[in-house]
C-alpha cells in the first residue's frame, strides 16, 4: 500500500533563514516561496532529487503549524508524506487496522491539489503521516 | 553540495510494535532487525521506493537515541540524512559558513559503513542533519 516518500515538512518560524540555511549553508536547490492561504502556510520547496524538504511558515491567524511552533520554537520536523495509489482503499484498510484518520475520515484536497489523509501520530510512534494519493 | 535523501531516522520505544505498524497497517516493504551495538541502536529499514525509514530502538546502555526517547517516549523524526559526494569538503564548506559540526569535526563511520557527519539542530531550525557520504 505505501508508495515513495512524497516529501518531508519541516515547520520553521522563519521562512526567509530557514531558505538561506538549505541554500547556502546546505548547498540545496531551493524553490521560490508560495503563500498558501487556505492551507495556513507559506511553504518552499527544497528539491534533493529523489523527494522533497518542504519548508513551511505559518500564515494567518489559524495556520495548523502555529501550535507545533509554539512547542517548538526553533522549528522541526513536522510531519512525513508518502503517496499511495488509492487513497479510499488505504483509508479503510487503515481504520480496519485500528488506526485514527484525523479529522473526518475524508480525504481533503492538500497542498499540492491531490487528495490528502492525516492519521494519528499516537498510531506511528510520534511521527504525524500524511498520505497523499499520487 | 546536498545530494538526495538517504534516509529519514525514527526513533520508537518498541521495534515489534513499529515494525508491525509499518509492514501491517501501513503496508510497507520492512526489513529484518539488525543489532549495531557499536551504534547504540537497533535497527529496521523501511523500503519506500525512493528512500529509506529507519526505525530506531535503543541498544545498550549509552545508545545516542536514550535522551530523545526520554523526552520524547512515544517516539518520533531524530534526524535526516543527506548524501554529499565529499564529506570533507561539506564539512569545510559548512564550517565557513558558520554552522556547527557535532562531535570533533571529523567524520565517523556510520551504520552503512560510510563516512558520516551530524550537524547542530539549532543552525536547522529543530532539525538534527546527518550528511553521508554517499
Amino acid at each position: 500500500m505505501l508508495g515513495r516518500l512524497n516529501h518531508v515538512a519541516l515547520a520553521v518560524p522563519d521562512l526567509v533563514a530557514a531558505v538561506a540555511a538549505y541554500r547556502d549553508t546546505l548547498g540545496a536547490r531551493v524553490g521560490e516561496p508560495q503563500a498558501l492561504p487556505e492551507h495556513g502556510v507559506t511553504v518552499v520547496f527544497v528539491d534533493v532529487g529523489n523527494t522533497k524538504i518542504e519548508l513551511l511558515e505559518p500564515l494567518g491567524e489559524t495556520s495548523p503549524i502555529a501550535a507545533f511552533l509554539e512547542k517548538n520554537p526553533s522549528g522541526g520536523m513536522h510531519h512525513l508524506c508518502y503517496e499511495v495509489d488509492d487513497i479510499l482503499a488505504a483509508r479503510d484498510h487503515l481504520k480496519s487496522s485500528g488506526a485514527r484518520v484525523l479529522g473526518d475520515g475524508n480525504p481533503k484536497i492538500g497542498a499540492h491539489g491531490k487528495p490528502v489523509l492525516f492519521l494519528h501520530p499516537k498510531d506511528f510512534f510520534g511521527t504525524l503521516v500524511e498520505l497523499e494519493q499520487a
